[in-house]
This record gives C-alpha cells, sequence and structure tokens, in this order.
C-alpha cells in the first residue's frame, strides 16, 4: 500500500435517476444544509426505469440524498473574495472551481477554506449529501423533511442512513464550523446581511 | 412543487481527485463498511492539481469519502439468485445493475432489497460513501482508519463530518438492517459461508 502511482484522472460517467421538488428555486434563499431546514418538506421524483430500486426504503427512518449541484455557469470564478485557486476550463467542462474559497458560514468574515473542508456546493464534483428523513416511500417518489436544494435539482442515489454505519463515537472535532452559529433556516443571502447591532 | 415533469435522464461527467491505497485487493475479502473495519488503516492520495483543497481539513475527527465503486463486468448481472431487474447495456455503458440485490449481510437469508434501500456497490451510479476517521493530513495526502475500499479506488470527493448536519436525532428505525447481525470485519466472502453450529 502507499505506493506513489499516478491516480486515475480520466472522467467516469453518471447517470441521472430522478429530480427534487422542493419550494426552493434561488440558491441564495436556500437553506444551506437539509439539517437547518428540518420542517421544509420536498419530494424525490424517480424516473421510471429506476423506481423498483426503491424497495424496502420504505422501513428506515432518513436516508442520504446524493445529488448534483452543477449548473451552467457554477464552474467560473465567481468572485468571493480571498479565493484563490480558480483553474482553467477544460474543453466543454467549463473549468475547475476554486480550490479554497469562503464558506457561507464564514462569509462575514470571509475566510477561505479547501473545498476538501466545506459542505459548500461548488466542488470539483458538485455532489450534494444532505441528511434527508423519510416521511413517506411512494412506488414512484420519495417524501422527505430536510430541504436544502433548489426545486429541479438532480438526483444521483438514495443510501439508507444505518447508525451503526454513519455515526461516529463520540463527538468528534468538527474543525472551523466549531467557531460559526448554527441557525435554523441559514440561507447564504441570509449569511451575507451584517451581524445584527448587540 | 410535485409537479410531473419529467426528470432530466443526461449523463453527467464525474473528475476522479485521487486514489485510494489499502490493504486490500479483492473486495470479496474486503470490509463491507468502514464502521466494521475501524482498525484498518489507508491512505488517500490527491492528484496534485486537488491537494490545495485540503487546506482546513486537519481540524476534523471524521470525514466522508467519496468513492467511485465501478469496475469493468461490475454493471453486468453477476448472479445472485433472486435478483430482478437487470437491464440492457447502453451502448459502451456495460448496462445498469440490477435494481433488486440480495445485499451482502442478506445473502444466508437470500433476500433481496431494492438498490437504494441498500449500501452495496452494486448501484446505478456506484459511488461509495465512507465514514472515515482521519489519523493525519498532509499536504498531499490522508491517512485514515475505517476501510472498506480496495488499493486503486478511484476518490471523488472529500467532505468533512459535521454532527449537527450528519447526526440525525435519536435513533431512527433502519429498515432490514435491524434484523441482521453487522460483526466486526464482516466480509462478503465471510458472509457466504454458513452459520456455525449453534
Amino acid at each position: 500500500m502507499c505506493q506513489s502511482l499516478p491516480p486515475p484522472t480520466e472522467d467516469v460517467p453518471l447517470t441521472v435517476i430522478g429530480v427534487v421538488r422542493s419550494a426552493h428555486t434561488e440558491p441564495e434563499n436556500t437553506p444551506i444544509q437539509a439539517a437547518l431546514n428540518r420542517a421544509g418538506r420536498g419530494t424525490i421524483e424517480i424516473a421510471g426505469p429506476y423506481r423498483e430500486g426503491l424497495a424496502g426504503l420504505d422501513g428506515f427512518g432518513y436516508a442520504w440524498l446524493l445529488t448534483w449541484l452543477h449548473r451552467p455557469g457554477d464552474r467560473k470564478d465567481t468572485g468571493d473574495r480571498k479565493e484563490h485557486g480558480a483553474r482553467e476550463g477544460r474543453a466543454g467542462r467549463g473549468g475547475l472551481p476554486p480550490l479554497r474559497q469562503v464558506p457561507f458560514l464564514l462569509r462575514r468574515q470571509q475566510r477561505a477554506m479547501g473545498i476538501f473542508a466545506t459542505r459548500g456546493p461548488r466542488r470539483v464534483n458538485p455532489i450534494g449529501l444532505s441528511l434527508i428523513q423519510l416521511l413517506e416511500v411512494t412506488p414512484e417518489a420519495v417524501l422527505f423533511a430536510g430541504v436544502d436544494v433548489i426545486d429541479g435539482t438532480p438526483v444521483i442515489d438514495l443510501k439508507p442512513y444505518v447508525t451503526r454505519f454513519d455515526r461516529p463515537p463520540g463527538d468528534p472535532p468538527y474543525g472551523w464550523f466549531d467557531e460559526v452559529t448554527l441557525d435554523e433556516g441559514s440561507t447564504p443571502a441570509g449569511l451575507t446581511r451584517p451581524e445584527p447591532p448587540a
């Protein structure tokens, strides 16, 4: 192990299996995390060829919703200050996002972090990971609580939440998140407003 | 919301950002979940263009490792009994996996589940989600504990584990996992052996 072989760099294909229906249409006004919008409800519409894969999901309380957050134009450096590492676009791909970005939660402080230390949507692979509460599983759709994506977001996978697999022991350190306030309903737009006077 | 528009079905591209180095080479003899192999150690080698994205990750105790589990031939129906829904391959893609499969943990019972109710690797999009414990973050690599992938597995994302986002309240129901034994170090091969006599 730990040989210094070059890692693979080729692209691999993804298939969209469904779409999220939510009340949100603008990312700037959409809660930044499902856990901060537990009251928000949405629906995952699964495309016909994949519906049989839902069998058995109704026995679970929570699931991981994996989404594809890329929108045209997202991969350009959209200009948050203190960002570094914007890359030249590859032909037809729109280029890479900056590798250091100011997370929504650090907008007021304008502190940049490496993208693998953030949960932000502008990533090398813009895959969203949302912990959703399952309300109802029908033969063609999943009704859920905990919405942090806009209407029309493509779905690429659903996995059941299993406590034994997904809950680390104890209360592990969580880096810079320890220094920010995680308010219910936080949105990118809300996090740019000045702090109210004390 | 909840309009019945057809979901998008086009493919989207993924970029490999690095590779996992682990002591395992055969999926059948690799622990099925990181949480069941906490003592196992591995390394994520991040490719040069993406290393700057690691900045700040060292402050976290755990992270989500997203991997691409596709290997040539995986998308064929490899013949577990009671599987249904194997699809015709699309040109150049190798086809879809069965939408109902017998999970490793239900091999002895030969019970099939929809793939979105399993954590198995043969998925429409074979994305692995592993909760890893961060041991050390260097400028070009991540040393971690909790290994459930083979050596050479392509990495597509890393996200920090944040308790507030990733831990549901209480002890939610976890479907058919409630009926199986989750033994430390369980492997697919081990789960096909007959139960030892009582």
